[in-house]
């Protein structure tokens, strides 16, 4: 794949990110084609009215069938499907690659159902929103961030990073079970312990909640259909990350039942100095 | 108390809080004069270099004994030791606030040691930084935020109430207990979840920080010395709330374990619906 060559794009999943990745590339390849799939005719008027894409299409293989690059922006699960709903449709070289969350699951289940004459390459840019819908998209969503790149290094991939960095990110390659325990930590455990902040304080304490509080709860606002998606795709390295945080508070626990002024003390300094290490 | 006719007040305690009560209330109230107290020849000479004090003052009795208004911006435990140490000193009719996070504590320990022709209010008004120190004050802290006094209404406690209330915050009276119920939940367990996410995840995974990690990480660069004080003032209520904590996140472990999506999304949408009334 030649990006200067490049004619048509097709995004499936044009929410948030599907679609900031298409204003983001009309903007930067004016003479690019971006077609959109809609799964649903609200969806479907929906884009129309939002009309940043070439063309609103819901019938999958005329979508697929001439494009050279496809993305999926769909939540990780919806991946999985799509990519066999779309495997019989493909054109021998055509690029695929997706914006999902977790890696491994979904670069495992793409060896499975696609064409061999076809790649896979995962992506995944740390950018993104509390927001939801393709009517948030930004054309500068991408613009300064990170993108994992998932699949081992080729001409393919070397030329999807390329397409990245043209929308400003910073490319970094990786293995899917590195960036998997990665994502736990940095992203998949912090939006748990935000969902059960939100969900653990009483309701007639929200009128009194602090800065702090706002910040810690802002991505409680993410929605159940993706997070329930990643959470289960990424359940192993959760689950053991939870099992440390949990450690982490029960310490706190012990030190705080005793009054062990000097130990809490030293948990804090821990964590100042963490801190100051998050740029 | 008469608001108009105080000529000086002096405050203990002068770093983020005192300091940018000092700033906003010389900016509304010019005539007035506003002491500090220096504990330390380096805090003596920084206080004099920021220059925004009418006087820096290292004697206790000589700050004290004229002020018709003291104000207390020190750490909790600090302004049990030093509400004892200013007694001897104050003349009749002085009024004592506090800034600090915790109420019960406080409060009886000013009803202990301070003489009875003098009278104590609690204040905590609902603002504040991850920063520290004087040097970070700001005139416009305070403003539109909420302050809570938790001393029963008087004439007293509604002049100190006009005093924030000029600063621009909204007042609302409460018992301490019941301050102290909500600050746990709304401050000091978020607190201390940020100080565990900090402490938890792995240093070589810190560069790939996303926005949201950022925010949930961004108080846990709050000061050691003043959050143990604040934990341990308000232990009761924050081990239970910790206990009601985790045991949503091991309810999540358990839909997780099972991989019951129905159950996660459940525990999703319920926090997204919370999350909604945060405003």
């Amino acid at each position: 794949m030649d990006l200067a060559k490049v004619k048509k794009i097709a995004i499936i999943g044009v929410g948030l990110m599907g679609g900031s990745l298409a204003l983001a590339l009309k903007k930067k390849f004016p003479k690019l084609t971006v077609w959109g799939f809609a799964r649903s005719q609200a969806s479907y008027r929906k884009l129309k009215r939002l009309g940043f894409l070439d063309k609103v299409e819901t019938d999958l293989a005329k979508l697929v069938s001439d494009s050279e690059l496809i993305v999926f922006g769909l939540p990780v699960e919806a991946i999985s499907v799509y990519l066999k709903k779309i495997s019989p449709f493909l054109k021998k070289g055509t690029v695929i690659f997706d914006l999902g969350s977790t890696k491994s699951l979904i670069q495992s289940q793409a060896k499975k159902v696609l064409p061999s004459e076809t790649v896979f390459v995962g992506c995944h840019p740390l950018a993104g929103s509390e927001k939801s819908g393709a009517e948030h998209s930004l054309s500068t969503l991408y613009a300064g961030s990170i993108c994992f790149i998932t699949s081992a290094k080729s001409k393919t991939t070397r030329t999807v990073k390329s397409l990245w960095e043209s929308l400003g990110c910073r490319v970094i390659f990786i293995d899917p079970n590195s960036h998997d325990r990665i994502l736990s930590a940095i992203s998949h455990l912090p939006h748990l312990l935000s969902f059960s902040l939100a969900d653990f304080v009483p309701k007639n304490y929200l009128e009194f909640a602090t800065p702090s509080f706002k910040d810690l709860t802002r991505i409680a606002n993410s929605p159940a259909s993706v997070w329930a998606d990643i959470f289960l795709a990424n359940r192993k390295n959760i689950l053991k990350d939870l099992e440390k945080y949990l450690k982490l508070l029960k310490q706190y626990r012990e030190k705080l039942k005793h009054s062990d002024k000097t130990a809490i003390i030293k948990l804090i300094d821990k964590a100042n100095l963490k801190q100051k290490r998050v740029r």
